[in-house]
């Protein structure tokens, strides 16, 4: 059988973990006492709580989605609804940040007039269009869901461009993935503010040499990527100064079996951190002396 | 058989170009009219000759190398030889820009002193070390090459950084990549000024389910990415206001017979703007009114 490696992990933190990691991802189903060792060892920053900076929540300010800073710097576009980083050589982002809220959630928009578009912003030579899709077999999946952004048609609208969306699997989109959003949308109730970074992963595998490989496929003429796996890095601001708690998924690019519960899906930020070429947490400390990493309730 | 493409290339030309090209990057021996055809039909960009503005050829002056821009604007690090653009995922440059003079061609400067080293200005999690390429099989392959930077021990030894390197095909590196760097060298004495820039390449193979998959081998515990291919676009001024020739090649990161001419590895530069991401002749464009792209001689 072949292993999948998230990059970096096993290094990370130790042999041990490393292969109950490799194992969690590609048998999300496995239980016993070795995962929840893993899950017991995963390290929580302590630090005094701090009082976090409390910022009003206001729908359509994208400018607020820049609070804890961004994984990285290039191609950066701001849209009304989030703000990301374009892949020019994948054909689709590095990743998208956006601002969760009851406000955000709620309004008239409705997708039914929203339609998937090229993106005129990116060089033709480095953009998806509908037809590189068609007939794939693949879904396009949302990066920055549209049910996120319904105060606002525009803002709607803006999450229908190619740019923030990647080949994914149809099972995993209209199952656990939906879930995984859903819940994203679900903690607004409990949190003073809530920020999801999601983006693709092309992670290596094991291959019958016994070295590593990382090998996904590319559609249409323009080769837009299929990613191996999707992360989800979820900051959320507790309110009363409770300091910030972080909690990162990891789901593979494939059907997943909706009974899973999600939280079987928390990796270590460093993992997705090494994995990504993208780093969070420097940004987040700098910004919130109290971070809490959440990998398992 | 499985199949090479280049990002797009197919889409660039029609598919009898498309044809012509795959079947040029995994056999490059084979001749033939319908290769002629190919070249003769490169498109060459015809503009009234304009004179290119002049410029000092003076080693070490790396703001020079800017003449005609960057190619992406990522994670830029500036060095006494050249000017790069990092890509933390790959734990790789995605590209390498430096200019080459006969002034820059000669000096004391010995890579016997030189050692491959770590670059420490990546984070940690995004950076190659010298255990990551041991026994390995690759050579730690230069992007910007030590020869063309004797004037300064110093130059020379910032070539030895291993985000200025990738994991390269021994046989490759030590023979036509070899012959590539020494035919950029020669052309300093035939061109006003002379820019090089050079970088890996990740192109998808037609598999036996007939669809396209992207698949490179990831070296040691931070996962190296071996690339497919290199790239090396060669910019060239003319003297006396003769505007600016373009060269672009792309060499398989595989065993080449030396005896195959060089000039079987030109391709059209959108080949590799469409593949990498990267965009290289609107920048020149800016600068130069005269553009020539050669892609045989």
């Amino acid at each position: 059988m072949q292993r999948l490696l998230l990059g970096g992990a096993c290094l990370a933190a130790g042999a041990g973990l490393g292969a109950s990691l490799c194992g969690f991802l590609t048998e999300p189903r496995r239980g016993g006492p070795e995962r929840l060792g893993l899950l017991a060892r995963v390290p929580v920053v302590p630090v005094p709580s701090v009082q976090a900076s409390e910022l009003t929540v206001h729908p359509g300010g994208s400018g607020a989605v820049m609070k804890y800073g961004f994984p990285s710097l290039a191609n950066i576009k701001t849209r009304e609804s989030y703000v990301t980083s374009y892949d020019p050589r994948t054909r689709t982002a590095s990743w998208v940040i956006e601002q969760l809220s009851p406000a955000s959630l709620t309004g008239p928009s409705d997708r039914k007039y929203c339609d998937f578009k090229e993106d005129n912003s990116v060089h033709v030579y480095h953009r998806a269009n509908n037809a590189d899709y068609r007939g794939s077999g693949f879904d396009r999946g949302h990066l920055a869901a549209a049910a996120n952004h319904k105060w606002s048609q525009k803002a709607m609208e803006e999450t229908f461009y190619l740019s923030n969306v990647a080949p994914q699997d149809p099972q995993l989109n209209q199952n656990s993935w939906n879930n995984l959003e859903k819940l994203c949308r679900s903690l607004t109730r409990h949190y003073l503010n809530v920020f999801v970074c999601t983006g693709p992963l092309y992670l290596p595998r094991q291959e019958a040499d016994g070295k590593l490989y990382v090998r996904y496929q590319v559609l249409g003429r323009n080769h837009v990527a299929v990613p191996t796996h999707f992360f989800k890095v979820v900051i959320l601001e507790r309110a009363g100064g409770g300091g910030v708690e972080l909690r990162s998924y990891v789901l593979p690019n494939a059907p997943v079996d909706e009974k899973i519960p999600l939280e079987r899906f928390l990796v270590p930020i460093e993992t997705i951190e090494r994995a990504s070429g993208l780093l969070f947490v420097p940004n987040i400390m700098k910004r919130a002396n109290s971070l809490q990493a959440i990998t398992a309730k």
